[in-house]
């Protein structure tokens, strides 16, 4: 059975609202309760979990520990996926030294750059390594998805070498749109996006008030 | 005029396409390229372009100039926004150091840490404050931009702060829902999320490719 992905993005808030309430010691939740936390309707926490196979029970609600380890397979978390990372620069380090990842089961293994000055250099626990190693690093270690924090005019190129090399999952950071073929999945985080809709909203918000404002002063 | 998120979001690629171009030493484009780069219908940028108020010219497109202008203006990036961030973690240094900021008008002025061996210490050109003096700062400094990098149980408490001392428009990394008064913002970015589709995609694409392979067999 396929998961549609709406409830796929929806499920690692559930995870974290799981996670902290049986550190609380509960062992049991119901739907209101968790839409309650995360400001969803009942019927759609309902409706999500029963597509993972997990049934509640009536006054009780979902067995925390069930729900858990049933979200977490869902997801393909429960085994550990390597992955590397190309471009160590600030975000590419950053994201090397995070240590938010291993909670979804993705650890980062490797870090690659192309700067001779970095090469070599330690980030954390890992030494970045030249370009030059990919192949070989990709092949030995069967590494299957690849994390692109290069500056965006070099992001098409880095991507097109890390399909050549057999990666099959590609996490773009760079502010590009990149094209991959159809047997690769990409998956981009945009800062610039984030924040345009931040920065957007935030400057209607302001205006709106200034209107209001204006207003009281012609009464 | 009000023009919708959806079209907001689709903003900051345009921009990135129009500066390239303009770098190549272009000065006009057309709906139809710029569509081709994004992989959107041209109608779809031309009904984005038409809401900045930008009118195209038959045979020669947009005048590249002029649209970067534009969008700019639009998505608020023509003044600067000062921001300050709260949690000196490996997220909050690397976002503290991450010079693709600059670009949309973002300036990070501040960073805050509740931990006194984190206090005094440098983050590139920032040092980390105590959180005692997040409220004068707040104030003298007229800050309407709060990033928080804190861990997921900290987050709201942290969150609650900014709002009472006058924060408008909150960009969240932490992996917790937040819950914000209405005339106070809240952007949302979260690598658990983008993760989660990533890997149940790849997963899924895995599986079709051997059941596939499964079906050779038995031919």
């Amino acid at each position: 059975m396929s998961i549609p992905i709406p409830t796929v993005k929806r499920l690692p808030s559930y995870l974290r609202i799981l996670t902290q309430r049986k550190e609380l010691g509960e062992d049991h939740i119901s739907a209101t309760l968790l839409a309650e936390e995360l400001g969803l309707k009942p019927i759609q926490v309902r409706k999500d979990i029963s597509l993972t196979g997990i049934e509640g029970k009536p006054k009780v609600g979902f067995e925390i520990d069930k729900l858990i380890k049933c979200i977490i397979h869902v997801l393909g978390w429960d085994n550990t996926t390597d992955a590397l990372i190309v471009g160590a620069g600030h975000l590419g380090s950053a994201l090397a030294r995070y240590d938010g990842f291993s909670a979804y089961g993705l650890r980062i293994v490797a870090i690659f750059d192309k700067d001779q000055e970095k090469i070599g250099k330690k980030i954390g626990d890992l030494l970045v390594r030249p370009m030059e190693d990919l192949n070989s690093y990709i092949a030995e270690n069967r590494i299957s998805i690849a994390v692109i924090t290069v500056p965006a005019l070099q992001a098409q190129a880095v991507s097109d070498l890390l399909v050549k090399c057999g990666i099959r999952g590609i996490w773009n950071f760079a502010p590009k749109d990149l094209k991959v073929p159809c047997n690769v999945v990409l998956q981009r985080t945009d800062l610039a996006t984030s924040f345009a809709v931040l920065s957007v909203k935030l400057g209607r918000k302001i205006q709106d008030e200034d209107e209001l404002l204006d207003d009281f002063d012609m009464i």
